[in-house]
């Protein structure tokens, strides 16, 4: 593929173009984009920007589009203004190559694969995404859940992002992650244990693995049919800007988002309140409140904008439909499980060591006679209880 | 204090046979003292047991008071029944003498000192409490949290409690708990080493430490202006139902209540639940989710029931008008705060090695040369960017 060859290739020629030409989240790229479409505005560019009348240029195209693009009047001349430095080198044709050479694909709205979870971020919505792996993203995706937080995780925090992930992947749940050391790392880590397929939305370019050290991790991502995922071009640097609408991708990609560790200031809160924008479930894990590393995730709690999580079984329930409900559990059964009000209290007032009579009991509970020889029926036969020659007693302890 | 002198002092030793009479959270002896006084009551039941002939005293007694007993009508059968076993043996004259001996009070609704909180209880508020202790007992409950927690506590919890107690002492709250090992014991340890007043509720009678282990411990707290409180009478032996009624009290006296570690299933979540159906605010402290020392509390914040709570400032705000807000934390200052966006991209284009001219960062950055200038200025007086002959550099690394 080095040229167009019908609109559906020329369109997306423009997408990869528009991808190397604005930084990611230009909302109005986006709302230009989506009115003229992006073979269209991208030649509106290219004509105002060589014809040096960037304001007329402004007036003739809003007059004729009038409504999609009269909210866009003011800011369009000084998103021209920033186009421009990058229209001399765009190389659409040659990236998509490029990026084929590494088994990808540049995937753009409505074509096979694309993620339509990110339609909606609306007019945010990236134009285009560079994707190395396998081609049914989506299919991927709709099992879902993001695991993210701190760069600089503790030993506790890596460890239940592995659980977590470990979980999720034997349930068949794709992890989406941000390839970063800490919790990202051990998310994605955790999920290639698990046997599954897992994606790492990067803030750079799916070229180059960012970073360096995470190369080989990325690697396995790959061969275990997960996919490496960035909407900026083959080459980009990632920036701490492009950082942050990174964060986006990852929230609007899965079903879910649960944020791991994160400190009280994280770029893993910025990816919990894109989930929480999305409306997607948001949840977090608690962890020591001597650790500042689970501050952020406390401030979540805290501020009723995340849900508790503990374990994978509470992260499936979290994201809905796509799990199953977790088992009851912790509900280990005790020996006075069961046992009315009044077997209780007798229950409690036999003694494991000396036997009493049925009237010492009913003093000793509380209750009538009548109700301690009722009850004692109730104890004896849950074998809670039991009459030796001297009188009842307890025939084990109960905590 | 050997006889009844008056009116007051009738209605006081009433309650304290009462207090003897009947097991803790007795709804229907709460009714029935309610409607007819605690003497009048005693004195019904005194009669219609002597008289062997209860089913007629009660439909008599229901009778005339119609509308208070009506609904009582079918219980009001076995509450004698299960009273009567009991009545033999009350001594109230000698009971609140041995607690005067001690140093202590036995308390009833409306006499000074008796903590208001009880009376949200309705019919199950407590017929009387047994103190030791300063008689201004109520004063010192209007700022009250209740502390609670595992007595299978971990070093983790330990450390917590004593924070928290620590901190709520030093704001002039006093710290309420069970006086158990555990979460309890910190939480008293906590709040004696920051000087301040704390309450121990307990389940068995105020003249045994139970458990016995805890006897220096609530020395300590009586020692330093505190009290300990029950509601079963001297010599009252705790037992697993006592322990669990005993939880509705410590909800009860606070303004706030909150669970510092607790397992799945958890006797301090029964406070917990008190604390909440009397509406009273209820806070729970995370921990890490690999603890089972800490999945009740995890529990509590996962069902909305409680809220997350790291620290005293925070316990204070959940406590409401008793503490002052607190103080914005955690919110270290980076350079690039404040910077608006434009300038805060420019200053990711920017490079602490190598200076670059303004074309290339409006190419980096995705600007228009113009709005890089004009950022540059920002970041010149912000000192984050400098000019040099090659062009311009990043003065520091920003994180």
């Amino acid at each position: 593929m080095t040229a167009a060859r019908g609109s559906g290739t020329e369109e997306m020629l423009a997408r990869a173009a528009w991808s190397r030409l604005v930084e990611p989240g230009d909302a109005v790229a986006g709302a230009l984009v989506h009115a003229l479409g992006a073979r269209e505005s991208l030649d509106w560019i290219r004509w105002a920007a060589t014809s040096g009348r960037a304001e007329s240029a402004v007036q003739t195209l809003v007059a004729r589009e009038d409504e999609a693009l009269a909210p866009l009047r003011r800011r369009l001349g000084a998103a021209l203004a920033r186009w421009e430095p990058r229209l001399a080198a765009l190389e659409p044709a040659q990236e998509i190559e490029h990026v084929h050479r590494l088994g990808g694909r540049f995937l753009h709205p409505g074509a096979p694969g694309w993620p339509t979870g990110l339609d909606d971020l609306g007019a945010a919505a990236p134009l285009g995404l560079w994707q190395r792996g396998r081609p049914e993203l989506d299919r991927l995706l709709t099992r879902s859940v993001a695991l993210v937080g701190a760069r600089a995780s503790t030993a506790y925090g890596d460890r239940v992002a592995v659980d977590l992930a470990d979980g999720l992947a034997g349930s068949g749940v794709c992890v989406v992650s941000g390839g970063a050391y800490g919790i990202d790392a051990a998310a994605h880590r955790g999920a290639l244990a698990g046997g599954g397929a897992t994606v790492a939305l990067l803030a750079g370019g799916v070229d180059r693995a960012y970073p360096a050290g995470n190369a080989p991790l990325l690697e396995r991502v790959l061969e275990q049919g997960g996919s490496v995922l960035s909407e900026v071009p083959p080459g980009g640097v990632p920036s701490r800007s492009r950082f942050l609408m990174r964060n986006r991708l990852i929230a609007a990609v899965s079903r879910a988002t649960v944020v791991v560790e994160a400190a009280w200031r994280s770029g893993a809160l910025s990816t919990a309140h894109h989930a929480a924008a999305l409306l997607r479930p948001l949840g977090a894990v608690p962890g020591p409140v001597t650790s500042v590393a689970s501050a952020g995730c406390h401030r979540l709690l805290r501020e009723g904008a995340a849900i508790c999580v503990t374990d994978a079984a509470e992260v499936l329930e979290l994201a809905g439909p796509l799990g199953t409900a977790p088992e009851e559990r912790h509900e280990q059964a005790r020996p006075h499980d069961g046992l009315d009000w009044v077997a209780d209290r007798v229950l409690d007032a036999l003694s494991l060591r000396s036997a009493a009579d049925v009237d010492t009991l009913a003093r000793r509970a509380g209750l009538s006679p009548g109700d301690v020889r009722g009850a004692l029926g109730t104890l004896e036969l849950a074998r809670l209880a039991e009459l030796r020659a001297t009188g009842w007693r307890r025939t084990r302890a109960v905590t």
